[in-house]
């Protein structure tokens, strides 16, 4: 992946590193510099892109390769992030995730490597970090920390090819996407998955079951444990780190979702519960859950157990069989707990506001405070061509609330695949939802960009304001437009002229 | 306003009446045929437009015209709606708007115009109704009801005309705007709004004081309470439904406002500050209140006690300045209720999620039920670009707690004027958020549009999705591009191609 095919950097902006307290452990973030001579210093996804003295012709530096070799010579072994942290060392990766929290900020709320470590020693936190990905820059996942935001790309049998899914991939990293996740179920699966993790310095997620059945020649009936366990091992091979397996999904549950208005809306739910069925047997992810486990714990791919029957309708919120799921998805994080794995658990779907609440409590009672990781929730089946808005709305609600992660939901949901405006459309929309939520939970570096924000606007800095906003590109672009049709700028807000501006009314007052 | 210039059709659907019980007064409604033969009774603010049997070349008709003659020639003369429900008397208008809640539904939940009229009578519901705006249908706001949703036009120094603004609104209504306001400030304020009323079968609100400020040649210092009086006359004259009036801003919260981060960021508050400032003088709206009340019951014109001190930013967000203003709003809003003149009071703004619920716990307490109308609020301030994504996530939990109409955000929010498209995208993206909260606070009537979207996708009914959806023509184009692109349609959804169909499989597993 060649730098020059995108641009990652913003404008104004500086790539700079931040040495992580007690280590030399150099931490990449962008530096933001103001009118008014102040700057700011913000969380940074884009990895090595945006910093002009390292070439990424020939790929992107493999920043933990180091770290993981030194641990695999070790005495111990190769050993996961969570056995570590359950052992009470405190590893690189650790020291990385926290000060990128930190987002520059010191004092007595700065997020502290020992607080990551006891976090991903309880389960309450996961790190992903396959350790053939080296090229990935550690980020850390939990209630405590920046609510993080997924992106999914992926082709499909109707469209997309592997050079557009790449670019995807970064488009979203530039936007702010914490991981990505490849979807892709059409051609060339393999190689498009290559050449997206030995590009993208984020996480990378994939749902191995689509690549079992395209092995399985796209029927279910052809689809076996072994053909699955193979694409697991060939995925952990290349560097996946996190895995949505939907091994919570048992026959009882199929029973109880025959009654609902939409189904079973997750793929991969579907697929296994037709498996199931046609096979008179129970899920296969569930019956070899350890020796999946087992397997992961070689590479420290962290589980995203599935939630294949989240509600696809209000209609079915809630119900016996999304919950059912549930508590046993509860059962298997701890077991893979035990077994050195680390988990996140996945969450709905389409949820009305007021049965939003049940959820999270639910799933901090029955997953022992897991990171919860999102769709949305939609507040509403009648979005589409605006579902990034209902989802965003709901979204935003449940992080607040304690959800770890959301996955982005673009506005072509249920209607097409999203191309790339539909892309940053999405990641921006989840980036405000999740930093309203970090806002809300009193994270203390949250605050402190709409402050500026508001200080800009208040002393008419629109080079700031536009910097400031997550796409300054499109907030300039608007001013823009506005300026140049009524031939203006300055000390006045374009939205109602001069004599009706209530900040410089204002501030002949205060005069 | 001619008909042919816009087309407020939606496709599928056409104009029904629905007969309010106990009397011949037709209600217009929207009847959507679907896919599988069964029919949707919608709520529809586009009045005649859409009535193919009228001709609205000439304007629309007067549908009020006849009720109002009938009352201004009675013993007691012209009445306000909330003189006649106090006295016990259901109107005409409230038997009007009580059944086009109900979107058709019958039995025990649905909305009674004794209901509306009780609502009224207590102050916990406005229904906007000047005497001289006669083709206005009547609808109603309070937490009871369906939460509206206000769409703001109107041309400033720096743009945009009357034809254009027209438009602005019949599209905004095309889409579902509840009400319209028209916040003119440049040129042709009269004949805009002239034209604006005479063209909209949905309530229209002004702020008075900005057409005030442009009589007294945009200089604060000659703006006069006769000047401001006479203004009042003009619009109550020509059919203005509501008055925003910031009544409650006194000179000890201007004190409290010197603080903040970004000062006073409604132009109307920042106005009658500086007014107050310049003459060293209290409020003359709130030292004329009662002068006010009595013009406006001669024409039922009703109070938007106007938020000239909600917070412009998250970090002055429900503190003393915005609260004592808003205590002072409730104060007003009793003694208009003595005066049987309809109130509304408005809120904020710019407020962190939790922080939200403050609002709207004050709001009731301080302003006895009255129904609050508010801006969002935006949960960040580092939305520019996307502003109605972060006032939407506001706007829906505040309605969800009791609000009773959103006045809608665009994406120019803070940056530009909005244009067409923006009004479009700001009403659809405020529709969803008033009809999630309808949902979450349990109105019978909301839920039965997201159950037939949701059984239209199981059924793979493309084109009632596509008609289920507040913007059909977007959710088409999105799902046309897909199929084009791919050539195919029908039993899956576009996202996933045939094999990897969630609902498709579960189908294959119910046979």
């Amino acid at each position: 992946m060649k730098k020059e095919e995108i641009d990652l950097t913003l404008p104004d902006s500086e790539k700079i590193y931040v040495t992580a307290p007690d280590s030399d452990v150099r931490v990449g973030m962008r530096k933001l510099s103001l009118q008014n001579g102040e700057s700011m210093i913000l969380y940074d996804t884009t990895g090595a892109y945006t910093d002009p003295d390292i070439d990424t012709s020939d790929g992107l530096p493999e920043i933990k390769k180091g770290w993981i070799e030194e641990r695999e010579k070790s005495a111990d072994g190769f050993r996961t992030q969570l056995w570590y942290a359950k052992h009470g060392i405190i590893t690189t990766e650790m020291r990385y995730a926290a000060t990128r929290e930190n987002q520059g900020a010191t004092g007595d709320n700065a997020i502290t490597a020992e607080q990551v470590r006891a976090d991903i020693a309880a389960g309450h936190a996961v790190l992903p970090s396959n350790r053939r990905h080296p090229e990935c820059e550690p980020m850390i996942i939990g209630s405590r920390y920046l609510v993080k935001i997924n992106a999914n790309i992926g082709n499909s049998a109707l469209g997309s090819d592997t050079d557009e899914e790449v670019q995807k991939a970064l488009w979203a990293v530039k936007w702010g996407a914490d991981t990505v996740m490849d979807l892709s179920t059409g051609k060339n699966i393999h190689a498009t998955r290559e050449a997206i993790l030995r590009a993208t310095p984020v996480p990378i997620g994939t749902v191995p079951l689509y690549q079992a059945l395209e092995k399985a020649g796209g029927k279910i009936e052809n689809l076996t444990w072994e053909l699955f366990y193979d694409t697991l091992v060939e995925q952990c091979e290349q560097g996946v780190d996190y895995f949505t397996i939907h091994a919570g999904l048992l026959r009882e549950h199929v029973d109880l979702a025959r009654r609902r208005t939409t189904g079973i809306v997750s793929r991969g739910g579907s697929i296994m519960a037709k498996w199931m069925s046609l096979n008179d047997s129970e899920n296969f992810a569930y019956t070899h859950f350890e020796e999946i486990c087992s397997l992961m714990k070689r590479y420290d791919v962290a589980f995203s157990l599935g939630d294949g029957l989240r509600p696809g309708s209000l209609a079915d919120a809630n119900d016996a069989a999304q919950f059912g799921e549930l508590d046993t998805l509860g059962r298997l994080q701890h077991i893979a707990l035990d077994n050195d794995v680390q988990t996140i658990i996945e969450g709905p779907g389409h949820v009305p506001m007021h049965m939003i609440k049940e959820n999270m409590t639910r799933q901090i009672e029955q997953c022992h405070g897991a990171p919860f990781y999102t769709l949305g929730p939609l507040v509403s089946d009648i979005g589409a061509g605006y579902d990034h808005i209902t989802s965003a709305i709901g979204g935003a609600m449940i992080a607040w609330m304690g959800t770890a992660m959301l996955c982005y939901v673009t506005t072509k949901e249920h209607l097409s695949l999203p191309d790339r405006d539909d892309v940053r459309e999405g990641v921006v929309t989840f980036k405000l939802a999740a930093h309203a939520a970090d806002i809300a939970k009193g994270h203390p570096a949250a605050i402190l960009r709409d402050n500026a924000m508001s200080r800009a606007r208040y002393d008419f800095r629109w080079r700031d304001q536009f910097n400031l906003s997550l796409d300054p590109e499109k907030a300039r672009r608007y001013h823009s437009e506005m300026i140049k049709s009524a031939g203006h700028d300055n000390e006045f807000c374009a939205m109602c002229g001069p004599d009706f501006c209530a900040m410089r009314i204002t501030k002949s007052i205060d005069k």
